[in-house]
């Protein structure tokens, strides 16, 4: 019989949250509005360090016109092995608005899930990132 | 040829919003800390309604014994489809400090990850929720 050891929580270096980073897809960005988090997935990609996404006109962007600092944050659960990452960032997001940006963007890789028009892109430079595992 | 039809975003019924809740058991608080979203993965169950789930002594159960408002998200993606859903709530928070349900909790089938202890037990009470989805 295989003794399995209890799951310890740990603190993951910087280093570790951005490559953890660029290994997923899907994250949430996160920003407060009359007190209260706002919390809604998001298709990203990195891009010089920084976090990428296209969304549509709607709450997110209408909100990022005011307000810049933002949070992101991924995570993966592994149920089986009672496993798992989170990273969790603080930074300012801004809408990329150069057109020459815009055309590198919208002839990349990442398209969203929704959005084929790809109008409006956001870019949030990270200012401190932080992340934790769960493992044996 | 099969033709795929261009994924939509959906806004979901508050009934499906609950029904999806039940399905999943991994979702993430978000509270607010000096006016920056914190957003956290947490192993969760339902019960009566509420969203349960337990915790360590640490910045999460802190920040409870001197605030209660609090979202809660889940989401869920096929990246193949390019389909997904996800649901935010926005709630109450309370840890559990009656006997019989700690015990009750305590014996129940939904042990976190990590705290084998499961010592702490918080409970969020919708307030309001709502969700959406992309589809085809």
């Amino acid at each position: 019989m295989i003794e399995q050891r209890e799951p310890q929580l740990q603190s993951l270096a910087r280093e570790e949250c951005l490559e953890l980073l660029g290994r997923a897809d899907v994250g949430r960005i996160g920003y407060v509005v009359d007190g209260t988090a706002i919390i809604l997935p998001i298709n990203y990609t990195m891009l010089g360090g920084d976090i990428v996404f296209c969304t549509a006109k709607g709450a997110k962007l209408s909100w990022l016109s005011n307000h810049s600092h933002v949070a992101f944050e991924v995570d993966e659960g592994r149920p089986a092995d009672r496993e798992g990452w989170s990273v969790l960032c603080h930074g300012t997001a801004h809408e990329v608005t150069d057109a020459t940006e815009l055309d590198s963007l919208r002839s990349g890789p990442m398209p969203s899930w929704v959005n084929s028009s790809m109008d409006h892109w956001v870019r949030i430079t990270i200012q401190d990132v932080s992340g934790r595992a769960v493992r044996r």
